[in-house]
């Protein structure tokens, strides 16, 4: 078994050195991540300039490679060829704060994982709902122990084909944890704030700012499911047809 | 009425003209664009650098704004505030090659319309057909009539909540063209191939290339449209959750 992991934190988090000491207990371990932080990145496939690929180290001492492409180039780097042993598995994380409602469009720990889905494989992303960014490997422990046995689960079980898992764990340890609860996409509240500043030769710049989001807490979502103290396991599909609208959007389809 | 432009190509792009000067015959329009390409950007919302925005002109004279952000940013940027007028639709484009199947959450077209739906905005994003990037907005006038048929029949009747349109249009004039088909997202074949060379230096560095995608063409999906020469209208939604994966994905939920 050969499990590819990646995040969207950068190669050096600790977020991505607790999930690899953990799957290494599960199966054989090959890691290929950013080498700087793509947060909020979205789903990017570079093709306007060529990517570098270099080995290093996870602070463990154990061998990773790195690349200035993104999350999701790190996915298709190594499906494409670079990795040479076929792969059976992807799983990115884990990412300090959770990826929750509309967040999965934006994360690059998510759509890591769907480059994957993309390709046919089992993936997985996996999220800590912390508030701050833990600076230890120690505090994604629980979590990544949970992804270990998710990981189990899939490679027993299978996932639908174009199915990806958004895991999003709170941040306890495992007795504190209810237990995995299946969960729908729940809706964020984004209170982005536009600050308007101006540089010393006086013109203006501008930050996307405000408050950090909340949520709707919905019984059944990610984000009632972390507010009870559930991991919170959403299957993300390919598909973003809204299959319920289209009967409700025949008018537009009138001659033209 | 005033509808917010936006596109992934740049505010130089034929097809952000076309759209431009089709659109002003509908509503009051202003024009918020990249300064340069984003093409395969995915859905971003830039935090960690701010962002510059200028005055410019589209290449006939008219009025617009640039910015070093992404597709996504143009759409938040403005609805946060920096566009004084409120704002009743957004529309995304003209893209100069489809948006079809998996494409949608790479296309910087197609999330610029998703971060104005999460906003709550009626949102479309329009893409052309075409093999070869048109360098003339003589090309896009067709699809650009199309989109403002199109705005003003979403604007009569309304979207449904999170949702958003993606729209494709086959390089064809409008005489023949069939007319405007209801749509669900294809499967795109991505046939991406890493090529790797060498520096000056002797070391490699990686290209992600390969053939254009082809796509399946099964009844009813957006590729079987365009490859029928009808307009491809599809909804798509901002919650990805796998409804029809719940039931079978239970044993995830074993106590851990």
């Amino acid at each position: 078994m050969h499990i590819l992991l990646t995040n969207d934190d950068g190669v050096d988090a600790p977020g991505l050195l607790a999930l690899a000491q953990a799957m290494r207990r599960l199966a054989d371990v090959t890691v290929l991540a950013p080498d700087h932080n793509w947060s909020a990145s979205g789903h990017v496939k570079t093709l306007h300039r060529p990517l570098r690929v270099r080995a290093t180290a996870l602070a463990d001492g154990s061998p990773a490679m790195t690349t200035d492409g993104a999350p999701s180039d790190c996915v298709a780097l190594a499906i494409l060829g670079l990795v040479e042993r076929p792969i059976d598995m992807v799983i990115s994380g884990i990412n300090p704060h959770a990826n929750v409602g509309h967040d999965v469009t934006y994360s690059g720990t998510v759509t890591a994982a769907m480059e994957a889905a993309i390709s046919g494989l089992p993936a997985m992303a996996v999220s800590l709902d912390s508030a701050e960014v833990p600076s230890s490997a120690e505090a994604y422990r629980t979590a990544a122990e949970i992804a270990r046995l998710l990981a189990e689960r899939v490679l027993r079980h299978r996932l639908p084909p174009a199915v990806l898992l958004n895991i999003n764990v709170p941040l306890r340890t495992r007795d504190e944890l209810r237990g995995i609860a299946l969960t729908r996409q729940g809706l964020r509240v984004y209170r982005d704030a536009l600050v308007r500043r101006e540089d010393p030769r006086g013109r203006p710049y501008y930050w996307i700012g405000g408050e950090a989001p909340t949520g709707i807490l919905d019984q059944g979502t990610d984000l009632w499911a972390l507010s009870e103290g559930w991991v919170s396991v959403t299957p993300l599909q390919l598909d973003l047809t809204a299959y319920p609208a289209l009967d409700s959007l025949s008018a537009l389809t009138l001659p033209i």
